[in-house]
């Protein structure tokens, strides 16, 4: 009984490992929907959206499961706990991703992101990306290394926003209001998908250590 | 032993409707804040907002304290997964409203919101609070009506919003990038709290019944 509890425990973090290299695919995904433009990339990505949430749902009922079945010890409880917080993260991240795509398609032909921005939103999504592949894998690692890789990248993500904002407010700016509006919100859409990858790190040490990290470091969820 | 569990988890509940009191304050003070550029109400609600933090953290421990003692019937289960669920939803609501009141006070003395959009912000403020009071009579009552309240609200939120988007978008925009980008931020703040009450209001119909409403006429979390 204690095996094929822990069994079903572990086929749920792998799911949401599995959700995780999903998430990463959608949010490549909606950045080069965004930069190029590509209507078809980014129908996708929006449709794509309603697999995430029925995997979200799927775990969701598992874990609920789980907890019915019987009283787990300490750590595990923790692993279920944490795993009903994670997999409403990565379906968030699944939708600010989609919301990525529906302003590529809002503007398409047209780019939404001005050109003066590009290099900055080609990083951003980088980061982005690259921040949920690396909560997938500090997931399966469950490496506090990696998970700590998380909170430098949120950094760095939040650098790039801020020099989005320097470049919109200066004299320089020569793309009026609607450009700006929807780097205002791209730019938003990003920051929270960091945020909410940075945030399973911090959850992913409190599994593996049974505290969490100091807040004051870490983004809150 | 049945009692006492019974008698927590509703001390859980009680405390998650004086959360929501908390956010409502929070949010009719930042609204304030925003629209008077009242520096002192603004730094206050920022402040205040590390009070729902320790709020959140306390019911969490104590949610997953009962989920670790013995295993809750089924309905008693769905309630305390959801109550993680709903404090989360509830820390976040709070800061998104201390948000509000960081843009209130970077644009200080002057008032971030145009005279233009002032009354479509009183609107927002007003619906958002009450979004957020209605959460609590909803889950103090447990009211199937109240809870349907919530999304009928929330759809006025997004009529708000898209308004906002048509007038900054307008020939009559006269008020720069800067104002736009501050529009632009704070109408995704008050919608995502009203998209965050709405969600408890599912969350709360799938307490009393068992199920979920459809998804196709509520928001997701």
């Amino acid at each position: 009984m204690r095996d094929s509890y822990h069994d079903q425990l572990d086929d749920i973090l792998a799911d949401l490992v599995h959700m995780c290299q999903k998430v990463a695919i959608a949010v490549r995904s909606s950045t080069s929907a965004l930069l190029d433009a590509d209507i078809h990339l980014a129908e996708q990505v929006i449709g794509d959206d309603t697999e995430l949430d029925r995997m979200q749902a799927d775990i969701e009922e598992r874990a609920f499961t789980l907890l019915a079945r019987q009283s787990p010890v300490a750590g595990e409880l923790r692993t279920v706990v944490a795993s009903l917080r994670m997999v409403t993260e990565l379906e968030r991240m699944g939708d600010l991703a989609a919301h990525v795509a529906k302003i590529a398609r809002l503007r398409y032909p047209e780019v939404a992101v001005p050109e003066l921005l590009r290099p900055n939103f080609v990083r951003m999504g980088d980061v982005a990306e690259k921040m949920v592949v690396t909560a997938g894998h500090t997931l399966s690692s469950r490496s506090i290394e990696s998970a700590e890789d998380l909170r430098s990248r949120d950094e760095e993500m939040d650098d790039l926003r801020s020099s989005q904002f320097r470049v919109m407010l200066g004299d320089g700016w020569e793309y009026g209001v609607e450009a700006a509006v929807d780097v205002a919100l791209l730019g938003r859409y990003y920051e929270r998908i960091a945020d909410h990858a940075a945030s399973m790190g911090r959850r992913i040490i409190y599994v593996v250590t049974g505290e969490f990290p100091e807040t004051e470091y870490w983004p809150q969820p």
